[in-house]
């Protein structure tokens, strides 16, 4: 059976035939890197959101679902290493939520609301899209286009052996909130605690776009990208395409307290954190070198940066992913977001 | 009852808050225009296709599917007067197309054959993309980014009074395809004659791209966009950002001899043609003193340019589009692609 991975990668075999004296990288990366103006690279990136595969209307806030259309993609810019500036949004459109549908009025005003207030805290301008109908479902389709100094773009594939890894802040309260979410909870402004903190983390995601853009500009990391399919899954990637392997300190990762809402016992807890997606935290790879200035940026970003193990050669005797606890070192399994496995 | 246009509109004026430094335009044309060079200006454009609404998998081969794709956004990228460089494709994709269906891999085989072949042609790189599960429907979302010289894009508000109004060649055969389609004739390779003609004008239709280009590089038009919704609705568009009102001389529009296998009577095929879709032919305002040099370059790129009306001074009195047949002028009914009317 064919995974997703595997049709990207034949796509990508395919795109790579061409080749254009403005592109710097195309597929397989959070973006697209162009070379349109001289001293800065152009990032473009695009995500799509689905209804009843990626949200449900039953339990997203339609100012909720504007916000989140635009923090995913923002949040792509930001693994880059980038700054936003523009944004494309298309929308596919059923019946019920269509303009002349009198009380689709109140949905897009609170959709837009969202997008624009997130597009505003981050100075972006939207400056185009498309319509059409569907039958049914509603499809949201963002694209951002950012920008970083040139050759700043951080990429997945120049992580080194030597390099720890780092990450922005703690997994699995995304997930956590998806199965509360689906289990019939629902997000409230009025009630804070733990439940709804996880409810939020799902459907209001913050994308780490300062510090992606800090450590883009002083060129701090080798190799980044944002959790959003889990972080077994994307630090796999980072492994794949750095043809490097990662050992993972067990007690290093840092894991939502959320999660010990639906987990019961910290291991299971770690494998359901380590699995779960759209936590929009951002993994890198860095020299232990650098660590003190890293912290320094993650501090001032508010952020509480983990150093969760590190980057060591490929070999074919064994995984790609490794777990370090209590001295002995075993495989990691990867599982974490499949689009076409769920 | 607020429709698409109004829809857009208020999302246009809310977004048209924000203003960055290198935004030329935003929502509102063909593409968008970012000035991200000195000395040219970027044009970025989305189209959504959406199975069911803007096409059915029982009529669409999958080669010609990939191929329109491409071909909608590579039109508006003609219609800036532009050159187009690189794409990305989304794709939201159901259970029976995934990858893990052994029967979707000739689907997508010749989706990409269609898609890359076209992108071969006008040398545009696809660079980046998503994908997702749908619950049903195959959603293809298409970006395309072009470039043209420093205010070299044509734009649909450029348009003045006295100038003459091109066409680049026949419409109807599109809307007329479409409806054979609806009635059950399919697309054969093998089959000549003016029915395939028909649905190969829908199936596969061919952007503009070198004389859009050639237009924008020599500034021959003040307006310009693809008549995708319809020639009056495209019309109508170019009036109103334009300020100006047209006189479509009924006798001088080029109706496609495709309409005659559907319409009987030539007022009827008119109605037809002018009010039907996707012919993706440009439609361009320009002065009378420059049509040597229009239709050489029509010529050149083995297309027959009609010259089939002016442009007049708005006149709250009259409707922005007048027919003007036998010595008298009426109004012009403005009937079109409403991507919710539908």
């Amino acid at each position: 059976m064919q995974s997703e991975f595997d049709f990207i990668k034949r796509i990508r075999d395919q795109a790579a035939k061409a080749s254009a004296p403005d592109l710097v990288l195309g597929i397989g990366d959070d973006a697209a890197i162009l070379r349109e103006r001289e001293g800065r690279e152009t990032l473009v990136t695009v995500d799509l959101l689905v209804e009843e595969i990626d949200f449900k209307l039953e339990y997203a806030p339609p100012r909720l679902l504007g916000h989140k259309a635009l923090a995913v993609s923002l949040s792509d810019i930001a693994a880059m290493g980038g700054a936003p500036a523009f944004s494309l949004l298309t929308l596919g459109i059923p019946k019920q939520f269509q303009p002349s549908n009198l009380k689709s009025g109140v949905f897009w005003e609170e959709f837009f609301a969202g997008y624009f207030a997130l597009a505003e805290e981050h100075s972006v301008s939207l400056i185009g899209g498309d319509l059409s109908s569907t039958p049914d479902r509603l499809t949201i389709d963002s694209v951002v286009i950012g920008h970083c100094r040139a050759g700043g773009a951080i990429r997945r594939g120049g992580a080194k052996v030597g390099d720890a890894i780092y990450l922005t802040g703690p997994v699995g309260a995304s997930a956590t909130g998806l199965k509360l979410l689906l289990g019939g909870a629902r997000v409230s402004e009025s009630e804070e605690g733990l439940a709804q903190s996880a409810l939020r983390a799902h459907l209001k995601p913050t994308p780490r776009a300062a510090f992606g853009r800090r450590i883009g500009e002083r060129g701090l990391a080798h190799s980044m990208i944002d959790v959003s399919d889990g972080l077994a899954q994307d630090l796999a990637r980072i492994c794949e395409e750095s043809a490097v392997a990662a050992i993972v300190d067990y007690d290093s990762v840092p894991v939502a307290n959320e999660v010990g809402l639906i987990s019961k016992g910290p291991e299971v807890a770690f494998d359901f954190a380590v699995g779960g997606g759209e936590d929009f935290e951002l993994l890198l790879a860095a020299s232990g070198d650098d660590e003190a200035e890293l912290f320094e940026i993650a501090a001032l970003c508010g952020l509480g940066l983990s150093r969760i193990g590190e980057l060591v050669p490929a070999d074919q005797t064994r995984p790609r992913l490794l777990l370090r606890r209590g001295g002995e070192v075993k495989p990691l399994s990867i599982r974490g977001f499949d689009h076409f496995q769920i």
